[in-house]
């Protein structure tokens, strides 16, 4: 059944989006004011779920790639999509039904409601990986043999370029470069979907989840405690409780890389985690070993208020909750393995589930 | 008139297209290889002059961007006319008529012969600057105000990128980017022009012009000096004869830069030229004191063969003789100035003509 989302409901989709963003995917308060400001001049947003796709729908997914460093700095003009859709449509044949999300975040679960509030097109319930994942190709629709390709980057001047490549892997390549060329983030129309792929290629009810995580962080402020009400909806596990003691960060190769520091707090008092992150957060290691790792989630909330802290926004003395949650069983699959796994980032720990680290 | 050119012309062209290729353009024995391997399997070239040219023709430059010290080693693999091809008739929405070369060089003025031999296309006795630049935007096109977009860039592997941007220094910019990532060299399309543009755009009869340079370099060999007789043709200036005796150079940002020393011989004996370079030899210093720079020609040659010794062939050793040039009127103009004049390559010094500077 499909809903109409107006903008009283983006700020809970921007939060809950960027806690399942696993530090990545964009801040949530620019993400919510773009959407706000998008769906108060062109009307609501329709949101279909999966089930309601007809096989024929021409789906395309939105959203930005580059450095969230530089995102929350550099925000979207307001052309981009157009300018996208334009390189899009010249290659495409046939008109674009319906819109997706590609990743969730704070940015990557908002814009796409700033495309369809623009355009008209409903938005699915849905994404291409059910967190967010720092490369262009570590998606679903690769997974399901989907080429990321006819694929549309835009920036804020007018420029485009369109993309057709081998394989996903060169996509991630030559748009890197071109984001990086375009100030450190592009808009992005990419993953040209049918309707009878969007099951097998796509997350389904992603947006339905982060509106609902949203809204018991919300809402458990002053009632419980938030950090534990968001891990009960991600069916996580409580990973650490410290203070931020040490960041290191550095905007390299089109993404934001760096490690974070923890010392524990209460009952992880004379403790540590380290986190190492590119643009997302990868591994976190509790003194000194590894208790979550990609492709499973891991959420950096603030202890107190349960507010998403993405990886850019990570500072010195932030009092932080660490929740590890597991990801979407196609990941734990050989080849979901090989395309986001812990070896494809170059750590030699093989994968362990969330819930067989936190169990031991 | 237009005429077939077979395959046995190539070496004259190649060999003049690199002297006016002002040592870049691509080396002229790869390029002069590639065009009879191809007009040998598919038939003559026709080559057509501008004054023949409907003016609903739809033309489109054919040209290799990227490293020449790459492309000695990394030749085209025979499929990357055809990928930039399929990529451009998405978007152009019309046949393409005829084709032409955007620049003098080895390859570039040899690679659309290549082009041409394998579509069937007639090739324009022309070409965008009447000798080589480094850069995208560096033709007479821009001045005439035309666009290079959409230009088309393409690999061996079968990926391509389209570009469509605000001017012709972003195209070069995103272009520069994805040609590093192919490989630090593409297959490029670019400026599309209708037949009322090319006589206004282009330099016409260059493709005339080198074989003839090439010609008398061969015919004069054992007869005559061929420097000379090169220098007669370019209506050029000796500016130095002798040997090298250092060559700094290295491969970044997409292009071969660098610098040579040469130490006087005959009648430049205990005189010493500097040449700096990127792709392109951009200025030639006699004893500390400029004496041709961009957008004049500084043409470097075999003192014995008078063959052409591109940048990326300078060698230690290697007797050569320096003739400069006058470029294309249209360079000489304030806004060509401006797009390739001494100052945008950061050059303090003004611009003065080559005739100018030997007359002295």
């Amino acid at each position: 059944m499909s809903v109409q989302i107006t903008a009283d409901r983006m700020a809970d989709i921007a939060r809950g989006a960027a806690i399942l963003g696993t530090g990545g995917g964009g801040d949530p308060y620019i993400g919510r004011l773009l959407a706000e400001q998008a769906i108060r001049r062109h009307g609501p947003v329709t949101l279909v779920g999966l089930d309601e796709v007809p096989d024929d729908a021409v789906i395309v997914s939105v959203a930005m790639m580059g450095a969230p460093t530089v995102m929350v700095e550099k925000m979207p003009g307001g052309t981009e999509i157009q300018t996208a859709l334009r390189a899009m449509h010249e290659v495409l044949g046939e008109e674009i039904t319906h819109l997706s999300c590609i990743e969730a975040g704070g940015i990557n679960s908002t814009i796409p409601f700033v495309a369809a509030a623009e355009t008209g097109l409903p938005l699915l319930d849905a994404d291409g990986m059910g967190r967010a994942f720092p490369e262009l190709q570590m998606v679903l629709p690769t997974l399901a043999g989907v080429s990321t390709c006819p694929l549309a980057l835009a920036d804020e001047k007018g420029n485009s370029a369109l993309l057709r490549t081998v394989d996903n892997r060169w996509a991630e390549r030559f748009a890197r470069s071109i984001a990086i060329d375009m100030g450190c983030r592009a808009m992005t129309l990419q993953y040209v979907l049918r309707g009878d792929q969007v099951r097998e290629a796509l997350v389904p009810g992603t947006l339905s989840l982060v509106e609902r995580l949203g809204r018991v962080v919300r809402e458990a402020h002053g009632r419980r405690d938030p950090v534990a009400a968001a891990t009960e909806v991600l069916d996580g596990h409580l990973l650490f409780t410290g203070k931020i003691t040490d960041v290191a960060r550095r905007t390299t190769g089109g993404f934001a890389r760096g490690t974070a520091r923890l010392e524990g707090t209460g009952a992880y008092e004379g403790r540590t985690l380290e986190l190492e992150f590119q643009n997302e957060n990868l591994v976190a290691r509790r003194d000194g070993v590894v208790v979550a790792g990609v492709p499973d989630l891991i959420c950096v909330l603030n202890s107190d208020s349960g507010e998403p802290v993405t990886t850019e926004g990570l500072r010195y003395g932030f009092r932080v909750s660490v929740v590890g949650a597991p990801c979407d069983p196609r990941w734990r699959t050989p080849a979901g393995l090989d395309l986001v796994g812990p070896g494809y980032f170059g750590y030699d720990h093989g994968y362990v589930p969330v819930e067989t680290s936190c169990a031991s």
